[in-house]
């Protein structure tokens, strides 16, 4: 598993205490105020940790896909707070104020969508569907709308709406790139947060936070394996990071 | 129990079939295809049918009310589904066509927003919050947005915003309204429907769809004595059916 990264001449800040621990990565602390360090980890939860395992393997993939995607969406002009590669595990990122909300998009039915809305799995969507499900916990991520995100102080309409539209790019920019590697791209969620003012795309992009589903086929190549115990989920990931390194290189 | 009801000039049409029973009302056809009867149940649920009582001489109350507000309404441009009172439980409405979305309107915390959002009951809320739900005893009416709507064909964008419109003009008059009889309105939900290709306003506007609660005292005059088994709920119905006459007579 090697991966082409083309890095930014940084230099790289010393690694410092730990400031977070999430339920698939850990941050650091760096000497730059500006800079934290995002480390995978392989646990693996399902269902707001309900379920729990390792997917072995998996925070080393999960680091090159999203640092590969990250790179591609600059590349096209979408803002992330990705820096470069240090290590196996380990991309350095610029310090976001994470807007509590997880934006959802789905090109195809499945999981929540079938769930809430009865729309079975599989069906092709008109359009893209957004969602906005407020990062809790504690709430177990409610779906939530506009005037709820005003209600708690999450973010500004104006920032919605920014959000938004980054958000719908991503989305065809993704589609378009995994089309290439015979993968449709179901639906998949994005963190934003804030960085002196701007806001940017944040946290990952991988098979722990998309639906991969293999044209032809519709093998599900994504954390739907370990969700809903299909078997074979570590083959999945390693075939994810196989077609994106492939179509990247 | 006496109300003031202005009654257009409209020809009586003749009681027919029942054509629907809901948890507080039944509908019957009339040889007037146009036109249909809604009859008011005493029967109480709560909890999507979960909870299952009967509060004695609700179906009369929830008809008067919602005969007068219907009417205030009317005269402030909103166009509704009421035709006339017929009796002390059926009132004469206009057939539509419903649009599966029920339209929640919240000017303090409580409810499902609370249960949703963690924002704590009886927190004002800095504008109107708007929800819709999607009408379905099967999933349990959840919340959804507007790509939601469109992927279900439940109504376009076009007749979305005009409803959105109305809820929001509905919501300040009768804010209004029950301020001048001391009553806090909390939040309430509506529906709507297509009659000849125009939206109007559906359903009823009662102690069963709204949370009252009285100023000063904070007493509830809705259906929560009911779910949260606060007694004296036929009380708090009739408490309701003498404010609002009073303050129309």
């Amino acid at each position: 598993m090697t991966t082409m990264v083309q890095e930014k001449n940084v230099t790289v800040p010393k690694k410092g205490k730990q400031i977070y621990e999430g339920k698939a990565k850990k941050l650091f602390e760096t000497d730059n105020p500006d800079l934290v360090i995002q480390e995978f980890k392989d646990d693996a939860t399902a269902f707001n940790a309900k379920k729990r395992g390792t997917i072995v393997g998996k925070g080393v993939i999960n680091n090159k896909i999203s640092a590969m995607l990250f790179q591609l969406l600059e590349k096209e002009s979408v803002p992330t707070h990705f820096v470069k590669l240090l290590s196996d595990r380990e991309m350095l990122v610029k310090r976001l104020e994470i807007v509590k909300v997880e934006m959802t998009i789905r090109n195809i039915a499945a999981g929540g969508l079938t769930r809430t809305t009865g729309i079975p799995e599989g069906t092709k969507l008109k359009k893209p569907v957004l969602e906005y499900h407020y990062k809790s916990d504690e709430l177990d991520d409610p779906l939530i709308n506009m005037d709820h995100i005003r209600e708690l102080g999450i973010a500004t309409e104006e920032e919605m709406k920014q959000i938004d539209k980054m958000t719908l790019k991503v989305n065809e920019l993704l589609k378009a790139f995994f089309a290439k590697a015979k993968i449709d791209l179901i639906d998949f969620k994005l963190e934003f947060g804030r960085h002196h003012g701007k806001i940017l795309l944040g946290d990952e992009i991988s098979p722990d936070t998309c639906r991969f589903w293999e044209q032809g086929t519709g093998r599900k190549l994504d954390k739907d394996r370990f969700r809903r115990d299909l078997g074979d989920v570590e083959g999945a990931y390693e075939e994810m990071l196989k077609r994106v390194s492939e179509k990247l290189s």
